[in-house]
C-alpha cells in the first residue's frame, strides 16, 4: 500500500469534511508526488554525471517503471476527487476564509497539473511518444545531412499531434486565456465549434512552461525588443571593431580552471551541504530536493569563458532551488514559478553580475593568481578584461550567441513555432522564413539548414512553446536586478569586494521564497517592483552598456 | 497505470491458460519488481557515496514512498494469483515438462519471496520497525557506556517480535525444514500446537539469508571447525612470534594507494563500462543491475593493508553481480544464490588470491614502483612480504580479525543468537556466555562489553540469522577455490603473471551464471565439485598455510 493509498475517502464523504481536513489530506498526496519526482530527478542527475555507459538500457527500464508509478500517483482518483471538491468550494467562495494564500496556491497548481495529466487520452500521449522518438532520430539525420526534407514529415506529425493535445487541454479548462483567444478567433471568422481553428493553441503550450503568462503580452514585449535591438545590433556590426581578447585565448588547464571556478558557488551562497558540484557534457542543475541540489558544469581547455560562465549560470538556478520556501517544503507552492523565472535567476548572475566590471574587479586578481604563468593575462587591467569579456558578434548558432543578439535568435523561433502551430505557415515554409528573419534580425546569411532551422533539438522532441522563456528570463533578470540595486546600498562596492551573498539573500527573500505563489511571472514582477514587466529596461541595459563598450 | 497493473486476469481465467502464458505474465511482473528494486539500490549507493549531508531527511521521505511502492508491487494480488496457480500445477506435476529448470526456479524463488512479503501481518511488521529504531538507538548508547543493561530490554523485545515473525513464516510454509524441526521438537516434548516451542525458529531466520541451507548442517560444519581451529589458534598464540611487518606501517599517501589499488578491479575482469569504483566510509558493492555495479572502497593512510583488501574484497562481490546470467536478466533466477555464496566470491579473491605468494609475486613490484621512496618496502622480497601480510593475532573485535580467527567470532555469535531465539538462554545471560566463549575459542579476556557483546550492530537492527553466512562464505570459498585450481592449469603461473581474469572467467561460468538455479549453497557445491560442502578443506587450507608461516 502506498502512503497515498491510505487515504481512501469516497467523494461523498469529502463533501462533509472541513476545508482544513480536505487540505491536509491533499498535502499528504502532494508530498508523496513530490518525493517520487525527487527520485526521478536524482536518477536524471545520475544518468548525466555518474552512470556507466552500458547501463543505458537498464536505466530506461528503471525509469519506465518509475514513470508509470509517478503517473499512477499524479492521476489517482482520490487526488482528483479531493481537488475537484476543493475547486467546487473555491468557486463557491468557501475557501478563501479557511486557507491562506500559499495553501490556496497549492490547490490551484495541483488542480492544473492534475488536469494536464489526465485530460489528454492515453492513445494521444502514446502516439506523441512514438512520434517524438522517430522525429528525434530523423532530426539527427537531417541535421547531419543538412536536409530539411528528411525532418519535415516528422515535424508535420509532431505539429498535428501537439495540436490534438492542445485541444484537449483547452477544452478541459487548463488555460482560460487560450480558450478566450480561440473563441474570439472563431467568432471573428464566423466559425463553429466543429470547424478547425488553431488560434490560442500556442497559448496553451506556452502556459505549460510559463504558467499564466499571456502570449499577447509576449507579442508586445518581443515587438518592442525587435524595434530597438535590431538597430543596436546593426550599429555594433557597422563599427567593425573588436577589443583585444588574446589573453582569454589559448590553453587554460582544466584542473586549474576548475579550482578557480569551483569556489564561486560557495561565494554566491550555494550551500555545499545541501548539494553538489560535478562535471557533465551538458551543464545543468537538478532539483531532487532543496536540501539536495546538484549542479554540473563543464570546462573547455581552449575556451576559458565557457567554464566560469556555466558554473555561475547553473549556480543561479541552484540558488533558486535551495532557496525554496521551507514552510511549504515538498508542496507545489514551494516550486519555482516558471521556466522563465528560473532562467532569470541564472541569467541575472551570469550576465548582470558576471559580465560586469565590479565583478571582475574582485575576480580578476583571483584569476591572475590561478594562472601566474600567463604573461598576457597578468598584464591586463580590469577595464581591458571587461571589454574583452563582453564581445558582441552576431552568429548563426543560438548556443554561441552573446547577450545582445541572443534574443533575436529566440524571437525568430517564437514567431516561426507560433505560426506553425496556429496554422499560419506550413512546415515547408520554415527554412526560407528562418533564413529571411536571420538576415533581417542579425544581418547574416544562412548557407546551410544545419546552421539554421535544423540546429536545435527542441522541435524534434515535441518541445514547442518553450523558446520564449529564454528571452522572458532575460527581461525578468534585468528588471529584478534593477530593483535589487535600488534596495541594496553600495551595490558596486559589494560586488567589487566579492560580497556576493548579499544578492543571494535578497533574491531568497524577494523571489525564491515566494515560489509559485504568484499566478505568473508578470504578477511576480508587479508584486516586487510595483510595475509591469517592461522590456525597455532590458533594452536600456544593453544600449547603455554596449554604447560605451563599442563607442557607438 | 504501472506496467504490472496492465495484467489484470482474474484467477478463474488463469486456470485455463497455458503454463507458458502464465509464466510470461509472471515474468513481466517480476521484471518490474527487479527494476524498481534497482532504483532502490541506486539510491542506497548514492546515499553512501554522493548525497550531501543535509539531504538525509528528504532521502528518508523519498525512500519511504519508494519502499511503499515496492511493497505494493511485491504483494500485488495478481502476482499472488499467478504464483499460486503455478504452484498448484507444479504440485500436480504439470509444470516440469512445460518449463525449463531456470523458469521453474523463477517460480520457486518468486513464490517464496511473495510468501515472505505477505505472511507477516502489517502490525507485526510495524511493531518490528518501531522496535528496531528504538533498539538501534539504545545499542549506540549502551555501547558508548559499555552497559549491557541499557540494551537488554530492547533486545528482549526484538527477540520476542522476531519469534512472532518467524512463527508466521513457518506456518505459512516458507521453510519446510523449519516446520519439521519444530514438529519434531514438539513431539519429543509432548507439546501441542498451542504450547510455546521455538525450535526451528532459527532455521527460518537463516533461510532468509542463506536460502535452503539447513541449520543441522551448519551445526556439524561449525562443530568440525571448532574442533580443529581452536587448537590451531592456540598453537600459533603459544609460538609468541611475529614476522617483521614494519614496511607495511607508517604513512602511505592515500592518493598513491588509490592509484595502486584502483587498477585491480579491471585486472580482475571488472568491466568499468558496467560499473563504477568510488570511495565511502563503509566499503560495499551495490547491485542496481549487472550493467550498473558500483563498488566503494576506503583507504587509511596509516593502514596500507585495509585499502587494497577492501578493493579486492568488494570487486569479488562486484564480479558476481556483473556475471549474472544474461539470458534471465532481471528475473530472480539470475540473482546471487545467497549471502554466503556472495561472501564466498569476495573472500575467495581477498584471501585465497590476495593473501597468496603468487599474487604478490605479481603485485609487489607494482607496489614498489608506486612507492619508490619507501626504503624499507623497496628492500623486502616477496617471501618477507607474504609473511608480513599474513599475520595472525587473536583480537576481541571481529572486524579486525584475520582469516584464522574470524570464524571463531562468527561461531560464538551463531551459538548465542540461536540459543536466544530458541529460548535456551535469556538476554541477561549473553555477556557472561560471550566472555566465556571468547576465552575458550581465542584465549582472550573481555574486559568491557563494548569490546564484547556490544560491538556489532546486527542484533540492534533486527538482523538475526545472518552471522553464519560469513563463515559459510569462507568454507564455500576454499572448496570453490580448490576446484578452480584443479580445473585451471598452471594456476600459480597465471597469478604470478597477473592473469587474474582466468579466474574471473571460470567463476562466471561455474558460479555466477547459475545464479539462484540451485536450491542452496550446499547444492551448488555438490553440483560443482560432486562432493558435499566440507569444512575440513577450509581447516586444511588454514593448517597447511599457517603451519608453514609460523613453523608450528
Amino acid at each position: 500500500m502506498t502512503v497515498s493509498a491510505s487515504i481512501t475517502s469516497s467523494s461523498s464523504d469529502l463533501a462533509t469534511e472541513s476545508a482544513r481536513s480536505l487540505y491536509e489530506k491533499l498535502v499528504v498526496l502532494l508530498k508523496d508526488i513530490s518525493h517520487i519526482n525527487g527520485i526521478s530527478s536524482l536518477l536524471g542527475w545520475d544518468q548525466m554525471v555518474m552512470m556507466p555507459k552500458n547501463a543505458e538500457d537498464a536505466r530506461a527500464n528503471h525509469m519506465s517503471v518509475l514513470d508509470a508509478t509517478i503517473h499512477d500517483m499524479e492521476t489517482s482518483p482520490i487526488l482528483g476527487a479531493l481537488l475537484e471538491e476543493c475547486e467546487r468550494r473555491r468557486l463557491a467562495g468557501e475557501l478563501s476564509n479557511e486557507l491562506n494564500p500559499y495553501e490556496l496556491a497549492n490547490i490551484r497548481i495541483a488542480l492544473k497539473s492534475y488536469r494536464q495529466e489526465t485530460l489528454v487520452p492515453k492513445d494521444v500521449v502514446r502516439a506523441l511518444a512514438t512520434s517524438t522518438a522517430k522525429a528525434n532520430g530523423a532530426w539527427k539525420e537531417a541535421r547531419e545531412a543538412s536536409d530539411w526534407s528528411k525532418f519535415a514529415p516528422l515535424l508535420e506529425e509532431q505539429v498535428m499531434l501537439t495540436r490534438q493535445k492542445a485541444a484537449y487541454m483547452i477544452n478541459g479548462g487548463v488555460c482560460e486565456e487560450a480558450r478566450k483567444i480561440n473563441q474570439k478567433a472563431r467568432a471573428a471568422q464566423g466559425l463553429s465549434d466543429e470547424d478547425e481553428c488553431y488560434k490560442g493553441y500556442y497559448q496553451v503550450l506556452v502556459d505549460k512552461f510559463e504558467s499564466g503568462f499571456k502570449v499577447d503580452r509576449l507579442q508586445v514585449l518581443f515587438a518592442d525588443l525587435k524595434k530597438d535591438l535590431i538597430p543596436l545590433i546593426a550599429k555594433i556590426k557597422a563599427k567593425n571593431f573588436q577589443h583585444e581578447n588574446g589573453f582569454l585565448k589559448g590553453d587554460f588547464d582544466i584542473k586549474k580552471q576548475a579550482e578557480f571556478s569551483d569556489k564561486f558557488p560557495t561565494r554566491m551562497g550555494f550551500d555545499m551541504d545541501a548539494g553538489r558540484l560535478d562535471e557533465s557534457t551538458h551543464p545543468f542543475c537538478s532539483n531532487a530536493h532543496p536540501t539536495d541540489v546538484r549542479l554540473a558544469t563543464r570546462y573547455a581547455s581552449d575556451n576559458f569563458q565557457e567554464g566560469i560562465t556555466s558554473t555561475i549560470h547553473e549556480t543561479g538556478h541552484a540558488l533558486y532551488e535551495q532557496g525554496r520556501n521551507k514552510e511549504y517544503v515538498d508542496t507545489p507552492v514551494s516550486s519555482p514559478l516558471s521556466v522563465g523565472i528560473h532562467e532569470s535567476q541564472s541569467l541575472l548572475w551570469e550576465r548582470l553580475v558576471m559580465l560586469s566590471k565590479p565583478f571582475w574587479t574582485y575576480a580578476l586578481p583571483l584569476l591572475k593568481e590561478q594562472f601566474p604563468d600567463r604573461e598576457n593575462l597578468q598584464a591586463v587591467d580590469v577595464d581591458q578584461f571587461y571589454l574583452a569579456f563582453n564581445r558582441v558578434e552576431p552568429t548563426l548558432i543560438r548556443l554561441e550567441a552573446d547577450e545582445v543578439t541572443y534574443s533575436m535568435h529566440i524571437i525568430l523561433r517564437y514567431e516561426i513555432e507560433k505560426a506553425l502551430i496556429e496554422g499560419d505557415i506550413q512546415v515547408a515554409d520554415v527554412p526560407a522564413l528562418w533564413n529571411a528573419k536571420m538576415k533581417e534580425y542579425l544581418g547574416l546569411d544562412v548557407t546551410e539548414d544545419r546552421l539554421g532551422c535544423l540546429q536545435d533539438i527542441h522541435w524534434s522532441v515535441g518541445i514547442i512553446g518553450y523558446f520564449p522563456t529564454y528571452t522572458l528570463g532575460s527581461i525578468y533578470a534585468v528588471q529584478i536586478y534593477n530593483h535589487a540595486r535600488e534596495e541594496i546600498p553600495d551595490w558596486d562596492e559589494h560586488m567589487a569586494k566579492g560580497n556576493l551573498t548579499v544578492l543571494k539573500e535578497w533574491l531568497n527573500k524577494n523571489v525564491h521564497e515566494s515560489g509559485s505563489l504568484h499566478e505568473s511571472g508578470d504578477d511576480l514582477i508587479f508584486g516586487l517592483t510595483g510595475k509591469p514587466l517592461d522590456s525597455s529596461l532590458y533594452v536600456k541595459y544593453l544600449t547603455e552598456k554596449y554604447t560605451t563598450i563599442y563607442d557607438l
